[in-house]
């Protein structure tokens, strides 16, 4: 295994830090892959440098996306709202208006062109079902129908070099668990970001659904979580 | 049917502009979308201008995304030779230098993005697997796993609100077929741009994949093609 290149999708959460972790934990030479997508909490990408660094990534490319363009998100659309306080968190039946159009299906298209041309065959993506906000592109049946299409799109899997295989490590982890396994393995979360709607200090505002499932989270896990709130 | 809206994935090479004019006789509002993805033949993109304003498009965007920065194909890659006088042309077992990893997953998926948007559910793509240069996301079964994909990564299928469709309309046609059904459709040909090496003049260069396999199709249709060629 040693030495086998993966490419990591990897936003400056604690989810895809964590994912980070255990790809090279696994042995992966990592391949980190973020993207500037318009996403209002841009201070994402910042802390992505730093957890690619810390966690000792390979290469870690930032690739500029236009999915403001197409608009249709609060993620991307500063005329939208980032909800506070949702009720309906953790409900997979509702999807809120921070779910991004086809966000995944072009991070994974992404990932798995890079991977092509590093002959890597191992993508892996925090996708996490358990405590997260409903999106449809986190969970694995979509997964597993995006592996199928990869095989199926390449020349090095038509000309059997490899399989493309979508690692989802904490895809069924509650977010206690998630944070205990990346602590274990020495993510510093500090240098984290998950808060949808930062001040401009760079705080998280602790009432989007991304600062309430984070905090939920180190709760659980009996960790004080490291970052600053606004309150 | 009238007044429903389709993405139209639209190069500027005749498959593409023939497939724009079919979702326009089957009653769409298109929405044309072309990508500026760093290939060597830039001059396409001028081709797609001219297609989709003359083949009535409601609106054409044209997206920027870095595929060169990935490299591993002749068309993003000024290093690599795009191959002339090919052997073994319309061999589905070899893939040549000019196929660009997850080319048309990543196009896709920023058509499923769009049409997610705009609340459409119908995305045309002019892939071809007959007279075609053997890329693995020409085919269909490529196409069918990417359509299963999209239904469970969008919200908008997730909530019932449709089902989406990629249609290949023209995936069986040979290149002359392609070419009788555009011209009966009104497509003017001469505005298209198919080279992949054009010289600074725009002329085409007659001798890649792509210019033989659109001469061998106006030869077998018996019509002139309309382009400039070097020789």
């Amino acid at each position: 295994m040693a030495g086998k290149k993966a490419v990591i999708l990897l936003s400056g959460g604690l989810d895809s830090a964590t994912t980070l972790a255990i790809a090279r934990s696994e042995g992966f030479l990592c391949y980190a892959l973020t993207f500037r997508y318009g996403q209002r909490h841009k201070r994402e990408i910042e802390a992505a440098k730093k957890v690619a660094e810390s966690v000792g990534a390979a290469e870690h490319r930032i690739i500029d996306i236009d999915l403001a363009a197409f608009g249709g998100s609060a993620l991307t659309d500063a005329s939208i709202d980032v909800p506070k306080d949702r009720a309906g968190l953790g409900e997979a039946t509702q999807i809120p208006p921070t779910y991004v159009p086809a966000r995944n299906t072009i991070f994974l298209s992404y990932a798995l062109a890079w991977a092509e041309v590093l002959g890597a065959f191992d993508i892996y993506i925090g996708v996490n079902s358990t405590d997260y906000s409903g999106y449809p592109d986190c969970r694995a049946e979509f997964i597993t129908a995006f592996e199928k299409t990869a095989n199926l799109a390449t020349a090095a899997a038509v000309e059997q070099k490899g399989r493309y295989r979508i690692h989802t490590p904490i895809i069924e982890m509650t977010k206690a668990g998630i944070i205990l396994a990346g602590t274990k393995l020495g993510v510093d979360y500090s240098m984290t970001h998950s808060c949808y709607d930062p001040d401009e200090q760079g705080r998280s505002c602790g009432r989007c659904d991304s600062c309430r499932l984070r905090l939920k989270g180190f709760a659980e896990a009996g960790i004080k979580d490291p970052i600053d709130y606004m309150t």
